[in-house]
């Protein structure tokens, strides 16, 4: 049975949440610049010398950016039939979480530089530009990072239990001679610094035993390194020539929320409501 | 022959061995635990913080751990019909290794750090629980890392004897003007820190021509990073499509201690005897 | 139409653009070593103890090599009959920031180091030298690169967008104990250097917390390293057996600049003027 | 036409170059050792508190193993027909690098340390022990490396290329205020340093623009680092399924020195001598 038709809603949803019409497209990109901008204020606050010049200036932005963000977050709630379907949605939540810091560094010091977390915000850009060509690669990486899932979290669960390992016998053979094997968790921290190639170097071996397990620890990682990489090669290489064409539509559903109609639905496919004439 | 069927022990390598009946997995869950409590406890215990603090708590635990572990072997070597084939299993081994430590801090300070090699008892999580996707993903990389292990090897040797002659050379390059290199292993351990792009800096060249040389071997150490990658990936593409669906029973037969048995299987296929039912 | 013909041009031509004739060749491996030598001056020439001895020669030198290249740049000009192609060109807009550095010094100090950028037209070896076979092996990874460039760039925003939230989290985590960490910026720095498995170590974690994160970013550049590399090598093999035997011809069209001409052509084939007799 | 046959020569060659009778073998695992041990004591002897207290004996020592090599060096000259070949050949021109440094070092301090060379008289390991199996991945190796040599040097040159410019424009950011990068060679070695991802931290950017442009170089050296790994599992791939069996016969001719023939080969395929027979 159709919901009842709202002109305002729909108006709404279309400015909102496609990027099919010209007040859409620029709603979007408007909001898009806004979420760069946002975030590149959050840095900058960060910085001592421009926090203590323009405190007074980065507080008038910051609240400027979290009230346009609430109210956007409020008109989506509003425009869709089913709010609930939205509030919950990935979307949802980081729309959710976007707005949230600045609230809550009115109780607790230092949360708004949670504020960062709009940076995922950003990966909207993919919908609104169209970035269809784009969005296909990305999508045969996740699904080829999906397939070989089974094979990293074994991989990963073997490394867990050598570098517990390596990390005790390093901690007890530099462990009383060198201030940064002070404990096994930090000779973990070591092991994992050192297997995965990273080597800050704030902590390494001084004694001739350690150095020589170090070395083995390295030519192992050296072989392992090439475990993950083959096996996203392999599901890769698998994975072409499967893909297809996605479709470039944007419209939402205001019903049910889901994505991925054909230009010429008139019908949503997953729950029948009627979509946006555009 | 088969030998004579002694229902106590049949009872007990049901609950230790097997995962199919309901006591069996909350006996083989519960281990798990104990197994990771065991582990953080002994990570914890090397925190000098922690260790002077509650290091009553500490001694008590980590002998309430040893007895149950000790326990557990012992009735897994007698729940067995042929003892010597579990002791000498993989597991058998480990199980032992993973109690002996605490025996010897009674007459040796230091050795409970050992304790750790009980993390590689998790590796029993696989069996647990039934993860067969898993297991059939590992055996997976098991066999391309094992398709590849003459390739691996023979490079092995090659970058072996490429940073002796690298290590050589920068001792004689950097060996006057440079701490870090006061030795040929010492250089020699460079190298493989550099080879390997992990890179501390605890050892690192000064002087024009060392500096040269450095960046001779890392530019060799990035091409060559190819090449066991390349060999595993070539391994793993060859490999796929030669996957079968292994078995997800978890029964091992009490005579011979070995498993792979299908689910409507009564005799051990390797030794013949009757193996548990259900 | 065709343009008449103007002889010198011609033999202009033949000599600067091709490599064919033998003067064709002695200019153009004189060239090359000419810009090699003026790299390596202006390296030297950044040596602090060789500039303050030597400073007298290298000035001489290095507007001996301007000259000489000014002078280039205008024959070039000169010998085509559509000099604006040739300016517009990728060697034509790197043949003039190659001199533009030496007279920008007369009025801005330092600015000769910019003259590196002649290391560029080293590129120029690949025709010089008919390094066709490379020039086939260089287009493939062209090839390789272009194809797997959607890809890239959206998991180069992943990267991006992750970096930003590592950072600013880090920055809350040790921004108060560890004066690395002293901005969100710099903080997106070091998870840069970590993620890259680059870790000079000049920024390093020191609380446990952040010790833990770090370990779990650098988990994640482990993981994640696997993605463009799979990428890269699904490109190439999926491009093998496509490569077809690029001509080896070195000559331009005077009038549109164009190569790619067969031997035995008379006439460009893009604009149909005549191409030179050699 | 046949060489005069020397059954003095021919035993002396049997017994030094083939590993196909008991003596041979004996001799080549014997040599084995000793040049490994050999290696051992110009590693030892450059650990100074070892030098100090034995250097009497690394002298003995070294000359011993120094006077064996030459007798054996002097032998292999004799005992093949055509000396010149051996002499020339890979192995013979180690085989002298290997004994010069010592004799050397009576006139030039320091010299003893090349002898680490000896450290290549060590791949006569995959001869002497018939490792067919490893040999013929060896091959698979040497083959897809040398399958992916033009694409590697181009993308060498093209990494050269951007690693003076990157260089040069750090040196221009970083070279006032910061004295790692006080030339543009040095800045080049950082360049070289951090696109390769070793990151030893030595030199490491201080200012902002410089720790924005490392970052640049070091994503790009992220995306990079997956090419020659590409080029290399392609060639790797591509070479799967062409290896032939490498012959296990380790007899050489003694008038050409060739190998490789086959089990039942009377005269040499190469210049159709009479080979030892055994």
């Amino acid at each position: 049975m159709p919901i009842p038709r709202n002109p305002r809603k729909e108006w709404l949803h279309e400015i909102i949440f496609e990027a099919d019409t010209p007040t859409g497209k620029v709603f979007d990109i408007t909001l898009l610049i806004l979420i760069v901008a946002s975030v590149l204020t959050v840095m900058l606050e960060s910085i001592d010398s421009l926090a203590s010049r323009y405190s007074r200036w980065f507080y008038i932005i910051e609240w400027g950016f979290t009230i346009f963000f609430t109210l956007e977050y409020f008109l989506r709630i509003y425009s869709v039939y089913r709010p609930r379907k939205y509030i919950t949605s990935f979307f949802g939540i980081i729309d959710l979480l976007a707005i949230i810091p600045t609230y809550l560094s009115l109780f607790i010091a230092g949360t708004q530089y949670l504020l960062v977390i709009r940076a995922l915000r950003l990966l909207r850009i993919f919908r609104i530009f169209k970035l269809v060509k784009f969005l296909k690669e990305s999508s045969a990486i996740v699904k080829a990072l999906n397939a070989s899932r089974p094979k990293i979290t074994v991989f990963m669960f073997f490394i867990l239990v050598m570098v517990i390992i390596f990390g005790s016998i390093m901690y007890l053979v530099e462990g009383n001679q060198n201030t940064g094997f002070d404990s096994i968790p930090r000779s973990i921290y070591w092991a994992i610094v050192t297997l995965t190639t990273v080597g800050y170097g704030d902590i390494s071996p001084v004694t001739n035993l350690g150095q020589f397990l170090a070395a083995v620890v390295m030519i192992l990682g050296y072989a392992v390194i090439a475990v993950p990489t083959g096996i996203v090669s392999a599901e890769i290489i698998r994975g072409e020539g499967k893909e297809k064409e996605p479709s470039t539509n944007t419209q939402a559903c205001r019903y049910c929320g889901k994505e991925g109609h054909d230009d010429d639905a008139i019908h949503c496919k997953y729950c029948g409501e009627i979509l946006n004439e555009d």
